[in-house]
């Protein structure tokens, strides 16, 4: 069967399409400003399931998919468009609406408009394709293929935390089981309630402080491959400096593998972005403090094509990307 | 079980939508141009049907429905973003690629280019999310509100054809069944392969013809009732004006409804707008000339709002509206 890559490649070339595979569509607004737009589309048992999350937190991560999507251009969110395919069983209830109660709540606090969208039926699942769009100052939407030999690797916040949510959700816990520990709670919430990095997207990229960057839906495995394929680069990062979820390791006693999950998981819906190995450290805590959102340096960028390596202690070894794959995302 | 408008006016005043409610939403792009954009979602047994259509036919339908919404708006199509959601055994074969075949044929020709969008597994449903973005003068979107009563009311082309071949299809007739009628094969791809009035509803916008407009996709009766609520005015129409499908007289034999099919059936996708009665009708017969696309004044705008008056012979009813209703549609 054809991979993702395959087909998107194939796509690409057939269709020439020359402007397709960044977080985002960039698209000339004025004189002054790039428009940056972007589509997820969620799918029900595929994407998320029903008896796991609330209508409010999928309403909530429908939009903060493609929020992260837009942060990842160092764009800032402007509008969106939401089209809901909904089965009858569904419609009877609530559920659409505590879903846009869900989804309006993380618009709100974020700056953006629903523009439009559609509502279908459908036969049996539910469908969510949430389309966001967002502005940056002209040519300087921040891509995937800026990254030069020497670059530092940055990634924001925490990793591992949102896969490790996903696996207990897997194994039957639910965030309101009785005597769930809370940092049990604290990673489900993470896969089924996750936040961009929307403010520190948009000011990377309007201090032109990331050369390049993307978000971490597939797992840094993934992503690290696919920006340093657009860029024609190789990377090396350090196991060590990987920051994991605070409550990965509260729960290691369940034997988790916590560098298998910050590796390939998805949907920490982290930033990462490669910048100018000059910029001071310095520069960088001041703006993760004033954030308060971690930035930790895991790596560099290195001149050999589609080459990760990874360095455990003193030995080192290549990383394949194992992240989670769809058949295809045009803008991922 | 609530309605369509019900749910959305109670959405639009819950979230103080006030933008939503045309064909597209309108947004400012640049100091001499507005952007227009559309969300229309096609779910597989709901919208169509596989084994009716072809893949190429239904990448065409995926793009024309939405060119509608845009010419609708007089504005000019630009751009697409498209999501596809795709269940396994249809990943597994040549569909997707003939699916796109359809889709970049109509692109090209309307010089639509596919800027991003995302594809999905799903679990057995083929799903479609169609966006596409136009531009159109600045302040010179034509919205559903703008009719004024003694307004005269034209309509492109021809209706009841789409109604028509989908009752076909019903059927079990398919347009590369044997010994099919010429007619009745035109009136099933009326259905499969529908055509947006792209240029007219372009032409009508740039030259300030059209004071409000709106696509016929799901009935004539109930897109004049969304365009009389808009504008908050009524209507009357003559049924001897309306111009029923060339193709539907063809096969009166079988004893067809053919008022009833051009009042109320969908997907025609015909431009449905309202002129000032000064323009004198042979100015819309030179367009229409220059253009093959008939035009055809069926009634006009009258003050009482909501109401619509059909006049068949010399007697008159109020029509209901009865075209097609999914749940909602924030840009119908």
């Amino acid at each position: 069967m054809k991979t993702e890559f395959e087909f998107l490649s194939n796509l690409k070339q057939r269709f020439k399409l020359n402007n397709i595979g960044d977080d985002c569509a960039v698209l000339p607004k004025d004189s002054e400003t790039d428009q940056v737009i972007s589509a997820d589309l969620l799918v029900e048992d595929i994407d998320f399931r029903l008896k796991w999350t609330t209508p409010e937190f999928l309403g909530h991560k429908a939009l903060a998919v493609s929020l992260s999507d837009i942060a990842a251009m160092g764009a800032k969110p402007v509008w969106s468009m939401l089209s809901l395919g909904i089965p009858e069983n569904l419609w009877r209830t609530d559920f659409v609406d505590e879903f846009y109660e869900g989804w309006f709540k993380l618009a709100r606090s974020t700056k953006v408009e629903l523009i439009g969208g559609d509502i279908s039926r459908t036969p049996d699942k539910l469908v969510i394709d949430s389309i966001v769009g967002g502005e940056v100052d002209k040519g300087r939407a921040v891509l995937r293929s800026g990254a030069k030999t020497g670059d530092v690797i940055f990634v924001s916040g925490s990793l591992g935390g949102a896969q490790a949510g996903l696996n207990y959700l897997e194994s039957g816990i639910l965030p309101d089981s009785v005597n769930i520990q809370s940092s049990l709670r604290k990673l489900i919430l993470r896969q089924l309630k996750p936040d961009a990095q929307t403010t520190l997207g948009r000011i990377l990229g309007e201090r032109k402080l990331a050369k390049s960057m993307i978000d971490i839906s597939d797992g840094l495995s993934s992503d690290l491959f696919h920006l340093c394929r657009s860029s024609n680069k190789g990377a090396r990062i350090y196991a060590d400096k990987i920051p994991f979820d605070v409550n990965l390791t509260k729960n290691s006693s369940e034997n988790l593998d916590i560098l298998d999950l910050a590796l390939n998981g998805g949907e920490d819906f982290e930033l990462l972005f490669t910048a100018d190995r000059k910029i001071s450290e310095k520069f960088f805590r001041e703006i993760s403090t004033a954030l308060k959102v971690a930035l930790t340096c895991i790596g560099e960028i290195t001149e050999t094509p589609e080459n990760i390596e990874l360095c455990v202690n003193s030995t080192s070894r290549t990383l394949i990307p194992k992240g989670f794959q769809h058949f295809a995302k045009f803008n991922e």
